[in-house]
């Protein structure tokens, strides 16, 4: 789970009691990382696998602790309950785990390299913590580079938070792949960091360095891609974490831009006094702003239609969205990407 | 310098060798500070006053060191090295403060109360050591509150860095407390905190708590003003700096703008590859940006003339600006604010 997310890696992932539908990073990891996950950890559904749980998830077993997970390098707590703490039901699986030299990744509040059994016990066994909530201490404020990197830049945008903008860009990249396309992944979120095995989570740095730390990983890896789909962050739009989103439209500097909605989302999630502005307005704000510092078109749109029921009644969705956008859209998770993806692709 | 900025106080600011020219936060201070300012230390300058270097400072005596300085509570470092270090020559004029019993207020990189002399020393005299860039450690993320306060809220914003957002909000909040209205201010960067005696850092706060260090700025005194002055930070175009912006735009929720630019200036300072876009283009964005969290527009601006040669240049300058912008504008530093003053309080 270090440097780079092509390193072959064995991986057990923690879910105790919620896979899968509390478990949003568990499934995220199953569904797009690079890595293996060889076992999910759910003491209340040993023995069935994530594949009976839900169709688009990997056969993969489901066992009670580590301690009769198969043989692995790292253990992922891929589970957060409300508040970021660490449950004390998972202290004895990831002392297994550092026994059985495991590095340990989470992104919790509670940050594990401070829990002094863990520390101790790391450090006797050669392990690492990993605490991804957590930035580099060696970050700084952007120089104004990102546009120079040879990949194309995709920067997925939102009409709020919590509208599928992590999954669009992932879901976009293994289209690219599968079009035989040399894309990859700029993650900015921990559950990103997660299933990418690297990244600085955005929110969590220092407000003068927001730009500069996406910049980072561009610089980072943006020579080594044809595509690189960024991860967004909150809505331009938000009345608290617009910050961070128009930090990362700066440093992330994409050629284009993919606008995120949830079907039916009429106010901003948690924040209801206020409402989203029409569509056509989040396109105006999202280019009229990134235009100053690198000139980039919203050249498609991804609906979460989740909440809708049926096929017909998403489709029909979609098909508003698209309209209102005046540019491709689908939902990606439900429909396929093709359109979408040709519209990025031409840019 | 703790809690309210009307707490009286008998201050000594520390300059030496820099004053007046290179000792911003000691001018800034001698101008605007509500506390009373009882001695400069500069042992280059010793035996003068401010007014003897500066026409439009006050008669404060400047003396050699500490131990020279009249009764005081605060000492207060008003110059910050490049890198802002500590610089040691410094460290008996904090000594000798601290053993007279003043708190010591400082906005350097280097945290006075992480060295172990200072620290032992403050404890044993029982004072504080402030250093205004650490933010405090109980912020979180935005209400969407902060346009419920009873005052009007001005914010200024800029066409980049340094154009003079402080010293504008600061020369706007003095023109209105002189036709007696209930003005105040809200310092988001360090000099203005060591001018106002109080507020968060927002370049150093978490990129996801921006909006929420101003917003509970705006909720402690909102209601104590009929108009509050915001301190903007950086500019909404900034390819570094504009996540803090964005931040501050919409966790004060300004009621109106002033837009402050720097004649001559047509690059982003340090970032030369970066045009600065039309005056109207940063209308539109600053204005539309605001919109769907809540309405305000740019009712005035203010030219920093500062680098033109001339009353009449300048005034030549400020013209054209005014035409630009479309509404009034002048540069509060050289020339009145009364038509800027105007169009804010019609708002």
């Amino acid at each position: 789970m270090t440097g780079n997310a092509d390193d072959a890696e064995r991986v057990v992932v923690l879910a105790h009691e919620k896979f899968p539908e509390r478990a949003k990073t568990a499934t995220g990891v199953l569904k797009y990382a690079d890595y293996d996950v060889v076992a999910v950890l759910d003491r209340d559904r040993a023995g069935t696998t994530a594949a009976d749980h839900r169709a688009d998830l990997p056969e993969v077993p489901i066992v009670e602790s580590m301690a009769d997970a198969p043989d692995a390098d790292t253990l992922l707590v891929g589970i957060a309950p409300i508040g970021g703490g660490f449950d004390d039901s998972w202290r004895p699986d990831v002392r297994t785990a550092i026994e059985r030299g495991c590095d340990v990744v989470a992104g919790l509040h509670y940050f594990l390299a401070d829990d002094e059994e863990f520390a101790a016990l790391a450090d006797e066994h050669g392990v690492d913590l990993r605490d991804v909530r957590k930035p580099p201490e060696d970050l700084t404020v952007a120089s104004g580079k990102s546009a120079d990197v040879d990949a194309e830049v995709v920067l997925t945008v939102g009409t709020d938070c919590s509208v599928g903008k992590m999954t669009v860009a992932l879901e976009l990249m293994e289209a690219a792949r599968e079009r035989g396309v040399d894309a990859g992944f700029i993650p900015t979120g921990q559950t990103g960091i997660m299933i990418a095995g690297w990244g600085n989570p955005i929110d969590r740095v220092i407000s003068d360095f927001t730009a500069g730390a996406v910049e980072e990983m561009l610089l980072e890896v943006g020579d080594d891609y044809d595509v690189l789909f960024v991860e967004g962050q909150g809505s331009i739009v938000h009345p608290a974490y617009s910050a961070v989103t128009c930090g990362i439209l700066h440093g992330a500097m994409p050629d284009s831009m993919v606008l995120c909605h949830a079907a039916g989302r009429e106010a901003i999630h948690g924040y209801e006094d206020f409402a989203l502005p029409p569509i056509g307005e989040y396109v105006d704000l999202y280019e009229g702003l990134a235009a100053p510092v690198h000139e980039g078109d919203v050249v498609a749109g991804a609906l979460n239609t989740s909440g809708v029921d049926g096929d017909e009644a998403a489709r029909a969705a979609v098909d508003d969205f698209t309209d209102e956008l005046g540019a491709p859209a689908t939902d990606p998770v439900r429909f396929d990407a093709d359109a979408v993806l040709d519209a990025i692709l031409d840019e």
